[in-house]
């Protein structure tokens, strides 16, 4: 591939329990389309990053003026965004099998449709995504034999290939999510960069560092 | 006043040591106008709210991984904006006397284009705002008496005003800047809601919160 090419990708990054995941994993497929540029859907773990940081949980929650604006801020991006949103309970959800179940999927192909189809499940539908019997139900939905889907994604081999990609996300700098990454070494966070980060991934000039 | 007219108001809280009120500071006017929404400054002080919270500094300070990313796409939202943008050392800048000489300011009819030019100062030109020099090269750029002006910072009256102001802040749940208030009660967080606030602050209908 040549520099041009591969400038034209985008990594998309993202925890099922992250609220602004939702949302981005609604918009991402058509406008990564309109803009020509391919995406690759990279789930991780906020939770060892979280950590790293000295937080026990999600920092909405830690922080309550944080969180109460968060809430609402969801609920009138969904209305701008037509699109239905609910609250999870509890929240944040255990995202570890959904995370190891995408991670399988996507290296069989169906791992973008389920991953989107989670989201929908957590935050539009108030489904319990640490729940096997709600990932076998969008399995199934997907046309996709769920007892091999979830043996694949408990396999030793999947788990650790989960946490190779939480490494990597924590490599690059990410401290939230959603996050985007280019080629280029560009670090975007937050759904609010969706649109900058496709844009960023075409460019070919650099923006020197200051 | 009817409520309809109440409702075209939108108040905008900054602090003068945060970067994303820098960037909302060059943009709240014309885009206020084209919405035909009165615009209102209200200065407050980060500090007391972040203590609240636990930190004794900026976040992008206490959290680097947070801040690496801040600077970066701060360099990258002033290159799609096309504004001047440099790095306050130190950061984050005592934003104390600037803060006092805008409440001032505000009520004598030159405290928006002051604002304006301490954010441009700081963020464009590298000066230190909490240097009284600047403030009075600032003011008397303006036509303002600058001693004058200082000195009615520094008054009693003056000092409370910001601290109410602050307070309000506070009360309204306001935890960062740049933050929008709209007569309906509606808060919205960052310079990325700058848009949606102005709409919000014309919407006639409610949104029941969740």
């Amino acid at each position: 591939m040549t520099a041009a090419e591969t400038a034209q990708r985008l990594d998309f990054w993202f925890d099922f329990a992250s609220t602004y995941s939702y949302l981005a994993s609604t918009r991402i497929s058509s406008l990564a389309a309109k803009a020509n540029v391919a995406v690759r859907f990279r789930p991780f773990l906020l939770g060892p990053i979280f950590k790293a940081q000295g937080w026990d949980s999600s920092p909405f929650n830690l922080y309550p003026v944080k969180g109460r604006h968060m809430w609402r801020d969801l609920e009138r991006l969904a209305v701008d965004l037509g699109i239905p949103f609910c609250r999870p309970d509890p929240f944040p959800q255990n995202s570890l099998l959904a995370a190891r179940v995408a991670v399988a999927g996507l290296r069989q192909g169906w791992g973008e449709d389920f991953s989107i189809a989670v989201f929908r499940a957590e935050f539009a539908e108030s489904c319990r995504i640490d729940e096997a019997a709600t990932l076998t139900a969008i399995l199934s939905s997907l046309g996709i034999d769920a007892k091999a889907a979830l043996d694949a994604a408990q396999s030793d081999d999947n788990k650790l290939r989960l946490r190779a990609q939480t490494e990597e996300a924590q490599r690059l700098g990410i401290f939230g999510a959603p996050s985007f990454t280019t080629e280029g070494g560009e670090l975007f966070w937050g759904n609010d960069r969706l649109e900058q980060a496709l844009a960023w991934a075409k460019r070919t000039e650099r923006l020197p560092r200051a």
